[in-house]
């Protein structure tokens, strides 16, 4: 008895390394098979709204996701039983999104041709982001964090002021065009500011009045000139962040203990002797 | 008599420190409650303009709508009865925001169904640039107004030079495409030269002839060429105002305390003592 | 005789004085007069493409043209006259477009309603540029031009890249989309790649097979991170050029002679001897 | 006989350094005549698909086809013939785009009346990638290329995150506006995404249901911040790799002649001598 328990044990112990770890051969063709799994399903979801695709090859569809699902609920389980405080990674972010990706097949069982759960599938990508956490892109990543974080700040002062900026154009609007041009509320008026201010333009709603189209080469050039801020702090922030030279490449005078100096210098700038 | 005066007096103090002071737990509640009858009121009056809601709740925005009116004009008076010098409130940007945002409905007694109204009282809205001057909120405020400032003459310049390649580019496109493409007039081309160059592109007027189509693609090379001036005027600037050093950086004078100095610095710059 | 050539002599110092200089009261007051006409007159080029405005007021334009050209006319004759080198005048930018911009009108004697010759009145605008030579900008536009010409090289290297970039992709989509969804010919593909690439996108022409949806997806991604490269050109450009602290604002130590210092440093960094 | 290949050796050596060299007024003609002979023939290949143009000069579009196809046959041949190592040449990158630039033509004798062939052409413009590596331009270019590559790592990432939150939002738009609004597939909401958050905003297919908007509404302005950050890197990079001293402000080692110094060294780096 005891001895099936120390060999369940020992799965547990090589389960735990196949699943969480990325050092042995095994961990890392799991993370490869999962990621190609994950990509899949995804792509599969999509598929399935396609028509064309969905109704010629309607029953592969539903088999391979069910596979998936077996799987992902195997991994799912499996990570909560090899893991030592289980309640951690079901209450974690990853953990959330690990139930959230299984959890629709099953209910398609009671609740039968709702497109929402078909969608909620797609969730699964979410478990991708975890692929920023390996140490070849995290250092990137990490980097870009620090500098989004820093101008934080700064960026949600611009926001709110576009924001407000948008309602009260978006109000203007609605009085000088009206709902013949397709202002036909202030939400949508606002609706519209927003997509003009960004550059985006879909052309859905454009002003038809020549006050209209005056108030909005106005807001255009006002946009053009603020898409500026954004980019200047975060710009501003990321140079500042960025290492100058790497720590390593610094060269440091043994004389004066000078530690400015260009890539490739063999004396000290300062003194003269030899680096 | 003066024991009423001087409970009066006493009540203005009082509602003074509540509606100007942000210090006190009661200052920061009135705060607060201001803050959501004013998105309150810019929500309903938005609202308002969406006929199937307007349709169902009429009765409700209206009542709601009076409510929040009297009790900005309470708050109106009690400004001016609470303030030493009323004349500077009053003839204040913030002081005219808050009269005009009360003005319309009163108005709206005399003069039925102008929907100009409906949208003045989203002006409101100004009243929330005030936040940015929270202590919170100001420093970076401050950071980003100072950089536009120092800006502000390359822009202009940057933005005279437009203006001028718009209407001149708009001459021309009108006498290229003329009325059947859309570009009924001048003034309808420059809009068109507006709408391209900052990259907006409604689609509503579009080019139908190759020498259009060859001079709009010049236009938007161009204007993709240019975005980056406007955004390189204020990414140096805001990097050129943003602070080098990082807090542990800062060398602080154990003299005076100044801890403004330059990296390298060996000597306080306020008061020469040794750092 | 003489005293009646001599009397010439001195109109045509006094002319001079008053066209070409703007240090005297009249000098700037004739500067003043002749930017409110070529505003007034360009604005009325464009008001006369406007059907409903033309259609009432056509007399009123038609004189205001012909008085503001009489005028431009003299002021031409008077430029030459008073000048001691006519011919450099003449062919210099500013003389051919102060020619170009009067010459349409008496060519409307012969040529009737020739729109074209309504449009090159609007490029009596390229005389405003002569502003930004003004002392108040000059210095702005000074750093602005200094950047984009040193950026020249880069910018038009990544211009062509840019370039054969659309033409190879709209020749793909010519024949992955094809005449059904607009792309008619291969320089019409050309100008949709040019748009789209520019994020101006009209909507004009748009991809409906999946492939070319999947290549333009491609594209805009790509032109969303090539926005980055001419602005961060320019910037980096405008960065460099920047003046970081004023000439004038330059402390530098009478006693070590370093000039580098804070804006408010009242002791020098370095020595710690007094500013 | 020996001399017949000696002269053939002769003629191999000069049409080498024709073909390959740039230092002769021959070899500079060679390449001036290629560069004309390839931008006519891509000329020909875009003005073949313009119906009109097609029409009326459809036997000299041909003819000059064969007449430029024969010419990059012989340059082709003789590129082979002259280089020592006809291998390298032949898997090189520009000897493939050679290759594939005349085989059309003669493909057409056997497949008659595809597009694709007339495209593949336009493949030819690839050579002119070439320029860039002309000493003129190199400079340029490599800092552009080298900033780039940089930059690569951080850019990955980045798109990385955009492509996971386009499919993710792309997935909601598709639940939330349906097929009535356009958004027909998973696949064709991610295309929306994809131009709406990169800016373009073709129009094509716009969300009409309130909440969609909305969603859009946030899309856009997320995008708008967005755009800030690949801008922010590479801007950094290219910031960072610019060189910072004018030519005139550079310290020249009198001892060595090396130019690369820091702004304040008093030794050279290279030497050690005092500059």
């Amino acid at each position: 008895m005891s001895e099936v328990k120390s060999k369940y044990e020992i799965f547990k112990q090589k389960a735990h390394i196949v699943i969480y770890g990325t050092n042995t051969v095994a961990g890392r063709l799991f993370d490869l098979i999962l990621l190609g799994l994950i990509l899949l399903s995804v792509v599969l979801v999509m598929l399935e709204t396609v028509k064309e695709f969905d109704g010629k090859y309607h029953t592969f569809i539903l088999i391979s996701e069910w596979v998936i699902t077996i799987f992902f609920t195997i991994e799912y389980l499996l990570r909560i039983i090899t893991i030592k405080k289980p309640i951690n990674y079901i209450l974690s972010f990853y953990g959330i999104i690990d139930l959230v990706a299984i959890l629709p097949m099953y209910l398609s069982f009671f609740f039968v041709g709702t497109s929402v759960f078909t969608v909620i599938r797609a969730l699964r990508l979410l478990r991708l982001f975890k692929i920023l956490n390996h140490p070849q892109f995290s250092s990137q990543s990490v980097h870009l964090r620090e500098s989004i974080i820093a101008s934080r700040g700064r960026i949600l002062v611009f926001m709110y002021f576009i924001l407000i900026s948008c309602i009260i154009v978006g109000s203007v609007m609605y009085v000088v065009e009206g709902p013949e041009a397709g202002f036909t509320s202030i939400p949508v008026s606002i609706y519209w500011c927003i997509v003009t201010l960004t550059t985006v333009g879909f052309g859905d709603i454009t002003p038809i009045t020549p006050l209209g189209q005056f108030i909005a080469s106005f807001v255009m050039i006002m946009g053009y000139g603020i898409i500026a801020v954004p980019t200047g702090i975060i710009t501003a922030e990321i140079a500042k962040n960025m290492p100058k030279t790497k720590e390593s490449d610094k060269k440091v005078c043994q004389n004066c203990g000078n530690s400015e100096h260009l890539l490739h210098a063999k004396y000290c700038q300062d003194c003269g002797s030899e680096l």
